[in-house]
């Protein structure tokens, strides 16, 4: 290994990792060394409204940021792997569509290049989460990998063969999108009844807020007020831990509802593992996974469930940075 | 290419292939010559409840009748292909288990080699159905492609990065065990709301019964009598044909949860082309696709939308036999 890295000195060599998780809200970046060990990280602000120049900035300055916070300089980045939100043409390294942004068609590898002067790779956000929880977190490597990560949305990464499947216009992946209550809820795409609309944490905390504003007794109104300001995924934990039936209820729905949808997703791809993630099981994982597993099993078609693994990533908010690198470093070797 | 073949002269060259469609109430078997166009026929009953040995004999016999209906013998055949119902081991040639038989590990490749003496692979009936397809009717050959067979069930077949994708366990493609109703009617499965339970040709008969026994007035009745006795889904277009309401929306109903179901796997899947096929289709496609089609706009995302192609299949019954010939071909070059 390169022994000059390894004593913590600043070198010439570029054989560290640089992962990027560019969201609609926040842009956070990981130094990771070439063991995919984290160095250093940053953290900043999107502020879309600025816009598309103004926001390519701010991404390189939160690389620069976090190279800085690792004590390492640009020229020993080998490169930068960036999870995007929306449709992404990985070889182009452009952002075809990312709805929440409302941005088309930015080319973002070559923007960042230009700034940065490190070769840059961009990839769909939960498609490259999906690559983080399987080379940090799965030993056995499998074949075929489902990741399903729940948040402020639902998204998904799909693992085929080994390699990130993105399917015909690099959009695979939209297990949020996936029509399972043909009855329910509105979706914010225009559907009814998608599993996003129904399990996400806004959702959630929709079903909460509606109920409170109904009358509902909740332990959440005394810890957050009645306007339920400034809720989290935690505050759910919390009011269920302190034996609020209510949210006890949602939270469960919530759960019923991921294994319903894990269970379709099993009969149609019959991966090998499916791994689930995001800040929603990061915060209720101990609540939820049970529930899901237990659904899963009685909806999922014997055959096709047939010693498929299901589990929960501890990667949480780093799967993202964590998968950037692993992009980076797949694609510098 | 062959020239004593082209004169339709039996020969001892083996360029010819079979394609076999096993299902649980028939076993059709077809025989092609090198450019893949059809030579011969021959269709048994499968009697499962006459045991597996019993079975296995009569699709051999078959695959026989329709050699000697094709003016050809055995020394001809380069390969037989079969598509089975349930999870196949293609590379063991096995069944691992099919449902409707109730067959656990039946070495199916095996058994028809011996009684054949010739090459013999084994593949899922729905990933040979989209395998024909695949190749007799799509020019384009797309990297990725679904297809969607509609008959007494519902069943899938996936070709990602041009080739058959089966999954870990050898399931994947069970679209019909996808929930898109969470409320919805209860399967065979003994999930609620699967596809299969609300778009299939059982699902839509029981509607159409039961809503016969509560007094519906349709020409149903007048054609087939009161008890609904041998209703095809040929029967559902001449009434629909015939300006019969309540068919009609039956119908329109099946084709909008088709569409519900395409939709939600574009956007898991973002394939480049979506294939209908199946009895249903066959007999109700007029009617059906153009809402199928609708229904798929208005509900899959955009991005995912963008480029894919849905179009009806033609090759009817006869889609599995000319994917078992494909098979053969492909096993055999």
């Amino acid at each position: 290994m390169n022994s000059e890295a390894t004593m913590g000195e600043p070198n010439n060599k570029a054989d560290y990792l640089v992962g990027v998780d560019f969201g609609g809200t926040k842009v956070l970046a990981g130094v990771f060394n070439p063991k995919l060990e984290l160095q250093g990280m940053a953290k900043v602000s999107t502020k879309a409204h600025r816009g598309i120049d103004a926001v390519i900035e701010r991404i390189a300055r939160c690389v620069r940021d976090a190279v800085d916070e690792a004590d390492l300089n640009l020229k020993q980045i080998a490169g930068v792997g960036i999870g995007a939100p929306g449709a992404v043409d990985g070889e182009a390294g452009n952002i075809i569509f990312a709805p929440n942004l409302q941005w088309h068609d930015v080319p973002l590898k070559k923007a960042l290049e230009k700034q940065l002067e490190v070769p840059v790779f961009v990839e769909n956000d939960c498609n490259i989460a999906a690559l983080g929880v399987y080379h940090v977190e799965l030993k056995s490597k499998p074949r075929h990998m489902l990741g399903i990560f729940v948040g402020t949305g639902i998204g998904g990464g799909l693992i085929i063969n080994g390699d990130l499947y993105s399917g015909f216009g690099h959009t695979a992946g939209e297990v949020g999108h996936m029509i399972i209550d043909a009855n329910g809820p509105k979706c914010g795409c225009g559907n009814k009844g998608c599993y996003e609309a129904i399990a996400s944490r806004t959702a959630i905390f929709n079903r909460v807020k509606a109920a409170v504003k109904d009358g509902q007794k909740t332990l959440l109104t005394e810890m957050l007020g009645d306007d339920l300001a400034d809720m989290r995924s935690g505050d759910l934990r919390k009011a269920v831990r302190k034996g609020d039936k209510f949210i006890t209820k949602v939270v469960e729905d919530a759960a019923e509802y991921t294994g319903l949808a894990v269970a379709s997703l099993i009969n149609v791809l019959n991966p090998e593992v499916v791994v689930l993630g995001g800040g929603v099981i990061e915060a209720l994982g101990d609540e939820m996974m049970e529930i899901i597993k237990k659904t899963v099993k009685d909806h999922a078609m014997p055959g096709a469930l047939k010693g498929v693994e299901i589990f929960e990533s501890h990667l949480g908010d780093n799967a993202g940075i964590t998968g950037g690198a692993v992009l980076a470093k797949r694609m510098t070797k």
